[in-house]
């Protein structure tokens, strides 16, 4: 059966462009499906999912808004009724691929259709907004950006040749499909700069045990990429030693852009989880993100143009507070792994933040609000000795093997 | 033959992803050639260009960068270095498409040497840092960004996917080519916002008389795109009907951005152009991009959450210099061509920036410091009128019919 690709565009201001990604698409083998989300005139060409179709799919009225000349309200009924859609079409089969194309709103509108999708499905965007801060765009998902340079406005050789290149690039990775291959079960960590020996430590440990381990960079898009692919049931485990994030969300710190469900999938999914203080001895700060002046007269540690700043016992208790109120309301197993030699390459014996009674603070705060249910241990060792890792390890492997894996259909074969 | 790709990547960290993208490649029939760039160990596999060599053909000695810890040092040799070998690839007819890999270094190398390469050769990088402003990455190339959402880490099924993918849709972009069809010159149009229609207006102008358009969006980006698509040769004329750039420029505005060569490569290549002060009448400011506190009082347009500000009589004057600067350089065929009835869609009869006196300010500052050899021409009409677009367009062909086309290899057949 032929794979199909959806392609979103607004047929009304992007007709011919859109027409020729179609010949373009059926040239490679690949059955494209339009969905206009044009918001102005009428389409250009007859698509397969009119825009009414789209926002209805959502239960709004397109037109209403439209002739009320509510832009932003037209765009949300696209956006929340094309993923609807997006989603349907999947669960039909008729989803193998996504393709968009825009300058400012058609980016906005075709990338939040392809963030509603599972990982792995191949989603790709030609943009003329490629070349700045696509975060808005992009958040946590495997979202190709195709910078289209030129407008997309006429007809011209470059803008072919890109837009050719653009229908090959996708139909290439709906060739290579987005089924993750099942060998075996993926257990996530984290890590960042100046904690991650820790999580090196541990690949080859799970891959003795049978696994294998997907990294996340603890600074802030990582770490809520990782509650969403747990989310996805991609993952048989999380070794979450790096929640350092929530210090620079505390601070407004280089890690910092954290959602409310950080530190929460695992729990509400019932995957185990090990969780580590790795980091949390420090808030990060750059020219782009400054230390807020409360911090002034810390203890500093310099990476490049970053720096490192030591948090004390008060942040120690509210960090304590963050985590148990998160792990207490977890229904899956859970385990704190606690160093006490250190936690970051800047907090160990010699090093600038080395401060174990701080650190306890953590620790004994911990122990006096988290659920009995849940244990601490403490380990008389640095977060980088390969002790550490091991144990960590060891706990995961133990609590996978005493609970079924709740996994995504995508990995129904570790079951 | 066999399409080669340049596999840009630190094989000292990313060894083993490394060698999964190269066998991948060779699976799909084009042949890798890997080019190292790591900074830190030896590399995991053997490259078939030793990052030695990449920093030699800049004439930099890596190894005394790396034994002296000098990182930045290390990095500017490989990004100079991996340049010049890849153009010298491109010329020996041995660089099909570039694929790169990495986090914040390995990016920012790989693309570096992606944007040293002429547009429409396919160029990719995945990347874990492609979810924030990636301009620096980016710049004004079609360099396309994938993000990788896991870090490049360790080896597992989701990174196989990713990686899989990435090979499949730089291997289709190599095999749709990087050849612009030779059908009919371009020409270069400027357009923003509220300075559209004019762009549109001369499309069809432009077909009639055997042209394609390819338009650039005013946005600080797009202008400078478009200065690297004059200078690669790209385009038989240039119609700069919105140097509103300009205005961004002079107060930090939401168009800054351009650089020193803005307005000058056509007239270095002697490309004809035809020039017309679009959205000279305002500056646009946004929360991010805020208007400096000497424009106080000024005439304010509201846009959405940008807003735009009235330009005066001392702007104009000016604009009229640095205008007068860059094209008394010029060393081809020229024609100023000004609206008498406004600029932009605020400034017409009715709207809050219409003041043709502070305009003509512009245009009689123009006339006294222009050389004579460059026509400035007024009408009587709004940028927004038909017959303003069809006079644009009347010039350019007349200038593009009195010069001999100077093009780039790939568009030759239009000579």
């Amino acid at each position: 059966m032929k794979k199909h690709l959806l392609v979103i565009s607004t047929l009304d201001t992007k007709g011919r462009e859109t027409v020729y990604v179609k010949e373009c698409v059926q040239k490679l083998g690949i059955h494209p499906v339009l969905m206009d989300v044009g918001l102005l005139e009428k389409p250009f060409v007859p698509p397969d999912i009119p825009r009414e179709e789209a926002a209805g799919a959502a239960g709004y009225d397109l037109d209403s808004f439209i002739r009320k000349g509510d832009r932003s309200g037209a765009v949300k009924a696209v956006q929340e009724g094309g993923a609807i859609v997006a989603r349907r079409l999947l669960r039909e089969g008729k989803l193998d691929g996504v393709f968009g194309m825009g300058g400012g709103t058609g980016t906005s509108i075709a990338t939040f259709i392809m963030r509603s999708l599972p990982f792995g499905l191949p989603k790709l965007v030609v943009s003329t907004v490629a070349s700045r801060n696509i975060r808005e765009y992009i958040e946590t998902k495997d979202i190709v950006m195709f910078h289209s340079v030129a407008d997309l406005l006429g007809s011209n050789a470059f803008l072919r040749l890109i837009l050719g290149q653009a229908c090959h690039a996708i139909c290439g990775m709906i060739e290579k499909g987005s089924a993750l291959q099942k060998e075996k079960p993926m257990v996530a960590v984290t890590a960042y700069g100046i904690n991650s020996a820790c999580a090196l430590l541990a690949e080859p440990q799970l891959q003795k045990r049978g696994y294998e381990m997907i990294a996340f960079h603890a600074n802030g898009c990582g770490g809520m990429a990782m509650e969403e692919f747990i989310s996805e049931g991609l993952v048989a485990g999380v070794l979450d030693l790096t929640p350092h994030e929530i210090a620079d969300e505390m601070f407004g710190g280089y890690c910092k852009g954290i959602g409310p469900t950080r530190l929460e999938t695992a729990g509400r999914m019932g995957i185990p989880l090990v969780l580590a203080p790795g980091g949390l001895d420090n808030a990060v700060f750059s020219p782009f993100y400054p230390m807020p002046d409360r911090l002034q007269g810390r203890k500093k540690h310099v990476h490049d143009i970053r720096f490192c700043v030591r948090m004390g016992p008060d942040e120690m208790k509210e960090f304590a507070r963050i985590i148990a109120e998160k792990l207490n309301r977890s229904s899956g197993p859970a385990h704190v792994l606690v160093p006490r030699r250190g936690w970051s390459e800047a907090d160990k014996p010699g090093m600038e933040f080395f401060d174990p009674e701080a650190n306890q603070v953590f620790v004994d705060h911990l122990r006096t609000i988290l659920t009995p249910r849940i244990p601490v241990e403490e380990m008389d060792v640095h977060i980088s000795d390969p002790a550490f890792a091991a144990r960590a390890v060891e706990i995961m492997d133990s609590m996978i093997r005493q609970n079924p894996i709740r996994l995504h259909p995508q990995m129904k074969g570790f079951e």
